[in-house]
């Protein structure tokens, strides 16, 4: 048996955490190889030290003297330590990483790699297992995504030569040795490469809560724990906003079939979630209810004389030349729609909208940008017959305006758009009606 | 006031129906452009003329004497005219004919037009007024779409010529002269270019049946009418199978907001459905369930590292090449649906597959070729919340099982797909639920 345990940067926000999780590692001989977080908050006034190294970032990229904000992340590790009675580990690391923010030779990327970095140190010291280096482990090609070959084969020769280690998560290197980061909370995806060319049982990801819950419990009170999901179920609940780990941490595990469990490092004793390909039937009807708010639906007539595909066509390359994602496109006869998050819109979103415009396959356009989407996920819900019906009636009952659907073809969800204000009330409306029932 | 009429196959069937359609002209001095189909069927053992024109332009192609089934053809027309008493139209007619198909020197496109060509000639005779033929007032560009402006413009001229006149449906001319046609049931596309090119007030489309019905009166018994619908309902009930007008008849139409009558030749007293830009508000909460059998959707799970769009632009394309019209886009997170209807994909069907196979953006590839999909429509059904789940709930009760669902922003429909074997259960049950119901 072999695990593979990531622990976020709640777990390790100071000494009291570092120790609960020296406690979990040492109470299960196969918690072999370690990802590290950088510290996070561990109480709500607290910063997070990624937070914190961008903005030194920010200081030192507009000349303006960054010791202050630095200096306040050097005590928090350094505080750690100290209480920890860690042999001093990390005082020649912090005065490499100020000499390079001295002449100003760091770039953004190692200057924030450096909270898992120094994380990692911390806690291989403390623990007195070996420190691997992810810039040594995890490769990325120049257009920024992981050499998944080359990575799995650097952690497979990394476990042959140390029996345990504490890698940092969150990134790795280019080609040429420069620093490469995943995109923000990407220490899960870290954690999945190396249960991946580890070969591990298990990938155990620690963090602040106890794992899924039916309902962001921010909108519901006490919601129902979710104890085993499948892949499927959690990328669909990851997506659409279940905000517990990065949504592509299971991407690399699911070729090998890895189970991944989310634990909550401050209550071992409660049990997680247990993410794995196939799950028991006999269970819940609805596995989670998510979503997100923030949506624009752009709703396109096509011009007379022109094929819907060509007008659909026309229109999704104009998205794809803004390198726009597009979650769904409604389509009617003559209309379709073309649903996208307002946040990866906005900047470009005149231009966008002025291109749209000047297409011939197109007669009109229409903006609607007030669209929550909710997503009711179940794989138990192909199985009963009317599920659908009876979740839309959910709507109609609290008098919930629903302004598009979607559900395709054997999909294990059902999407609703209706308007932000009517968000938190439908999550709502959709636990009382369904969180109870069994199939 | 000026009124255009199309009489469509059913009305020149014979005898009987051309006195019928000569007193529903002679009641109203303003009925005075007239366009025809080719005689229909008027039992259900006969044959239409424009399948028996295109048997004999197949006979004349593969060198098999043709001679009898022109000659069935000969003789309907002459019985009609002997038993109208007309004196003798048609005999150098079909003549010319045939001596173009002796020397086998007509097109298809020509001979299939002479079941309306004819039959005009016919009703001019009987009612004495004026013929005009249709080459000389529908002009078609050579990549087979109207040129509209040209077209207006000849029918403008026709019209300040003629007080009266009879014109053929289904062709006209391509810039050499020869004959194009438009797609079958076309004739009612030539009535709409006649009414708008003569600025008509009212376009009668005088049929077989007395209007539009909430259902298939094919499923449903008795349905009950639709006394008034706007365009866009009208155009999502023909597009999803309500075969009563082709589909593409209101486009010339809306620009000018000609109203179209659809008006039964043996019922005028029946009245029926009046079809207008805006209807009024306060009439039944659904106007029509309609449907089609014979879909295939085509699941596509995106490989990974390629995002969403990139996958379903290259699937597009696909469908693009092979000129194969989508009509849906299921999207959900990994994966997208893409709905085609059978019929129009079948020809081209393994090349398809091959080419969708062989796309480095697509993972895997599902198939199901058992979709019927239903259209609820309803111009109302927005101004009623909870219409979408009542809908879907009716198929719960009834326990049929939902492949997909596409409702689009502020659309007058929703669509939900089934298999084949629950369409007709489906309707019956939607008819129960919602036909009496008023908003």
């Amino acid at each position: 048996m072999l695990k593979v345990c990531k622990f976020g940067g709640s777990s390790l926000a100071n000494a009291e955490e570092f120790k609960k999780v020296k406690a979990i590692l040492l109470s299960d001989p196969s918690r072999r190889y370690v990802v590290v977080s950088a510290p996070g908050k561990s109480e709500a006034k607290d910063n997070k030290v990624t937070d914190l190294l961008y903005l030194t970032y920010q200081h030192l990229k507009y000349h303006v003297d960054y010791h202050e904000i630095f200096d306040s992340i050097k005590k928090r590790y350094l505080k750690i330590e100290k209480d920890l009675q860690i042999p001093s580990a990390l005082e020649k690391e912090f005065a490499l990483i100020e000499s390079k923010l001295n002449d100003a030779s760091i770039s953004e990327e190692e200057l924030v790699s450096r909270g898992e970095y120094l994380s990692a140190k911390l806690l291989s010291a403390y623990l007195g297992v070996d420190f691997v280096d992810s810039a040594s482990l995890i490769h990325f090609t120049y257009d920024g995504k992981v050499d998944e070959k080359a990575t799995l084969l650097s952690i497979a020769e990394a476990v042959k030569a140390h029996e345990r280690f504490v890698m940092p998560g969150f990134y790795g290197s280019y080609p040429n040795g420069k620093i490469a980061l995943f995109s923000r909370g990407g220490s899960d995806i870290s954690g999945s490469y190396l249960a991946k060319g580890a070969k591990a049982d298990l990938y155990e990801n620690w963090t602040d809560v106890s794992g899924f819950y039916m309902a962001d419990p921010k909108i519901i009170k006490d919601p129902r724990k979710i104890k085993e999901i499948s892949y499927d179920e959690l990328r669909e609940l990851s997506y659409m906003g279940a905000n517990v780990i990065h949504e592509e941490t299971i991407l690399p595990l699911q070729d090998e079939e890895i189970p991944l469990e989310i634990l909550n490092t401050n209550h071992p004793e409660e049990g997680g979630t247990l993410i794995k390909k196939a799950t028991p039937d006999k269970t819940h009807l609805i596995t989670g209810i998510t979503g997100k708010k923030g949506f624009i639906a752009l709703t396109f007539v096509k011009a007379k004389g022109v094929g819907k595909l060509q007008a659909i066509l026309a229109v999704l390359h104009v998205f794809e030349h803004y390198d726009i994602p597009v979650e769904h496109i409604p389509t009617s006869i003559d209309s379709f729609s073309v649903v996208v998050e307002k946040a990866k819109a906005e900047e470009r979103y005149y231009d966008l909208i002025a291109d749209l415009k000047k297409l011939p396959e197109v007669l009109s356009l229409s903006e609607d940008d007030d669209i929550a989407l909710l997503a009711v996920v179940g794989r138990n819900m192909v199985k009963k017959t009317g599920t659908s019906g009876r979740i839309l009636s959910v709507f109609g009952e609290k008098k919930i305006n629903i302004k598009l659907i979607d559900q395709g073809r054997e999909e294990i969800n059902i999407i609703v758009g209706v308007s932000n204000a009517d968000f938190v009330g439908a999550v709502n409306a959709l636990y009382d009606a369904f969180s109870g029932e069994k199939i």
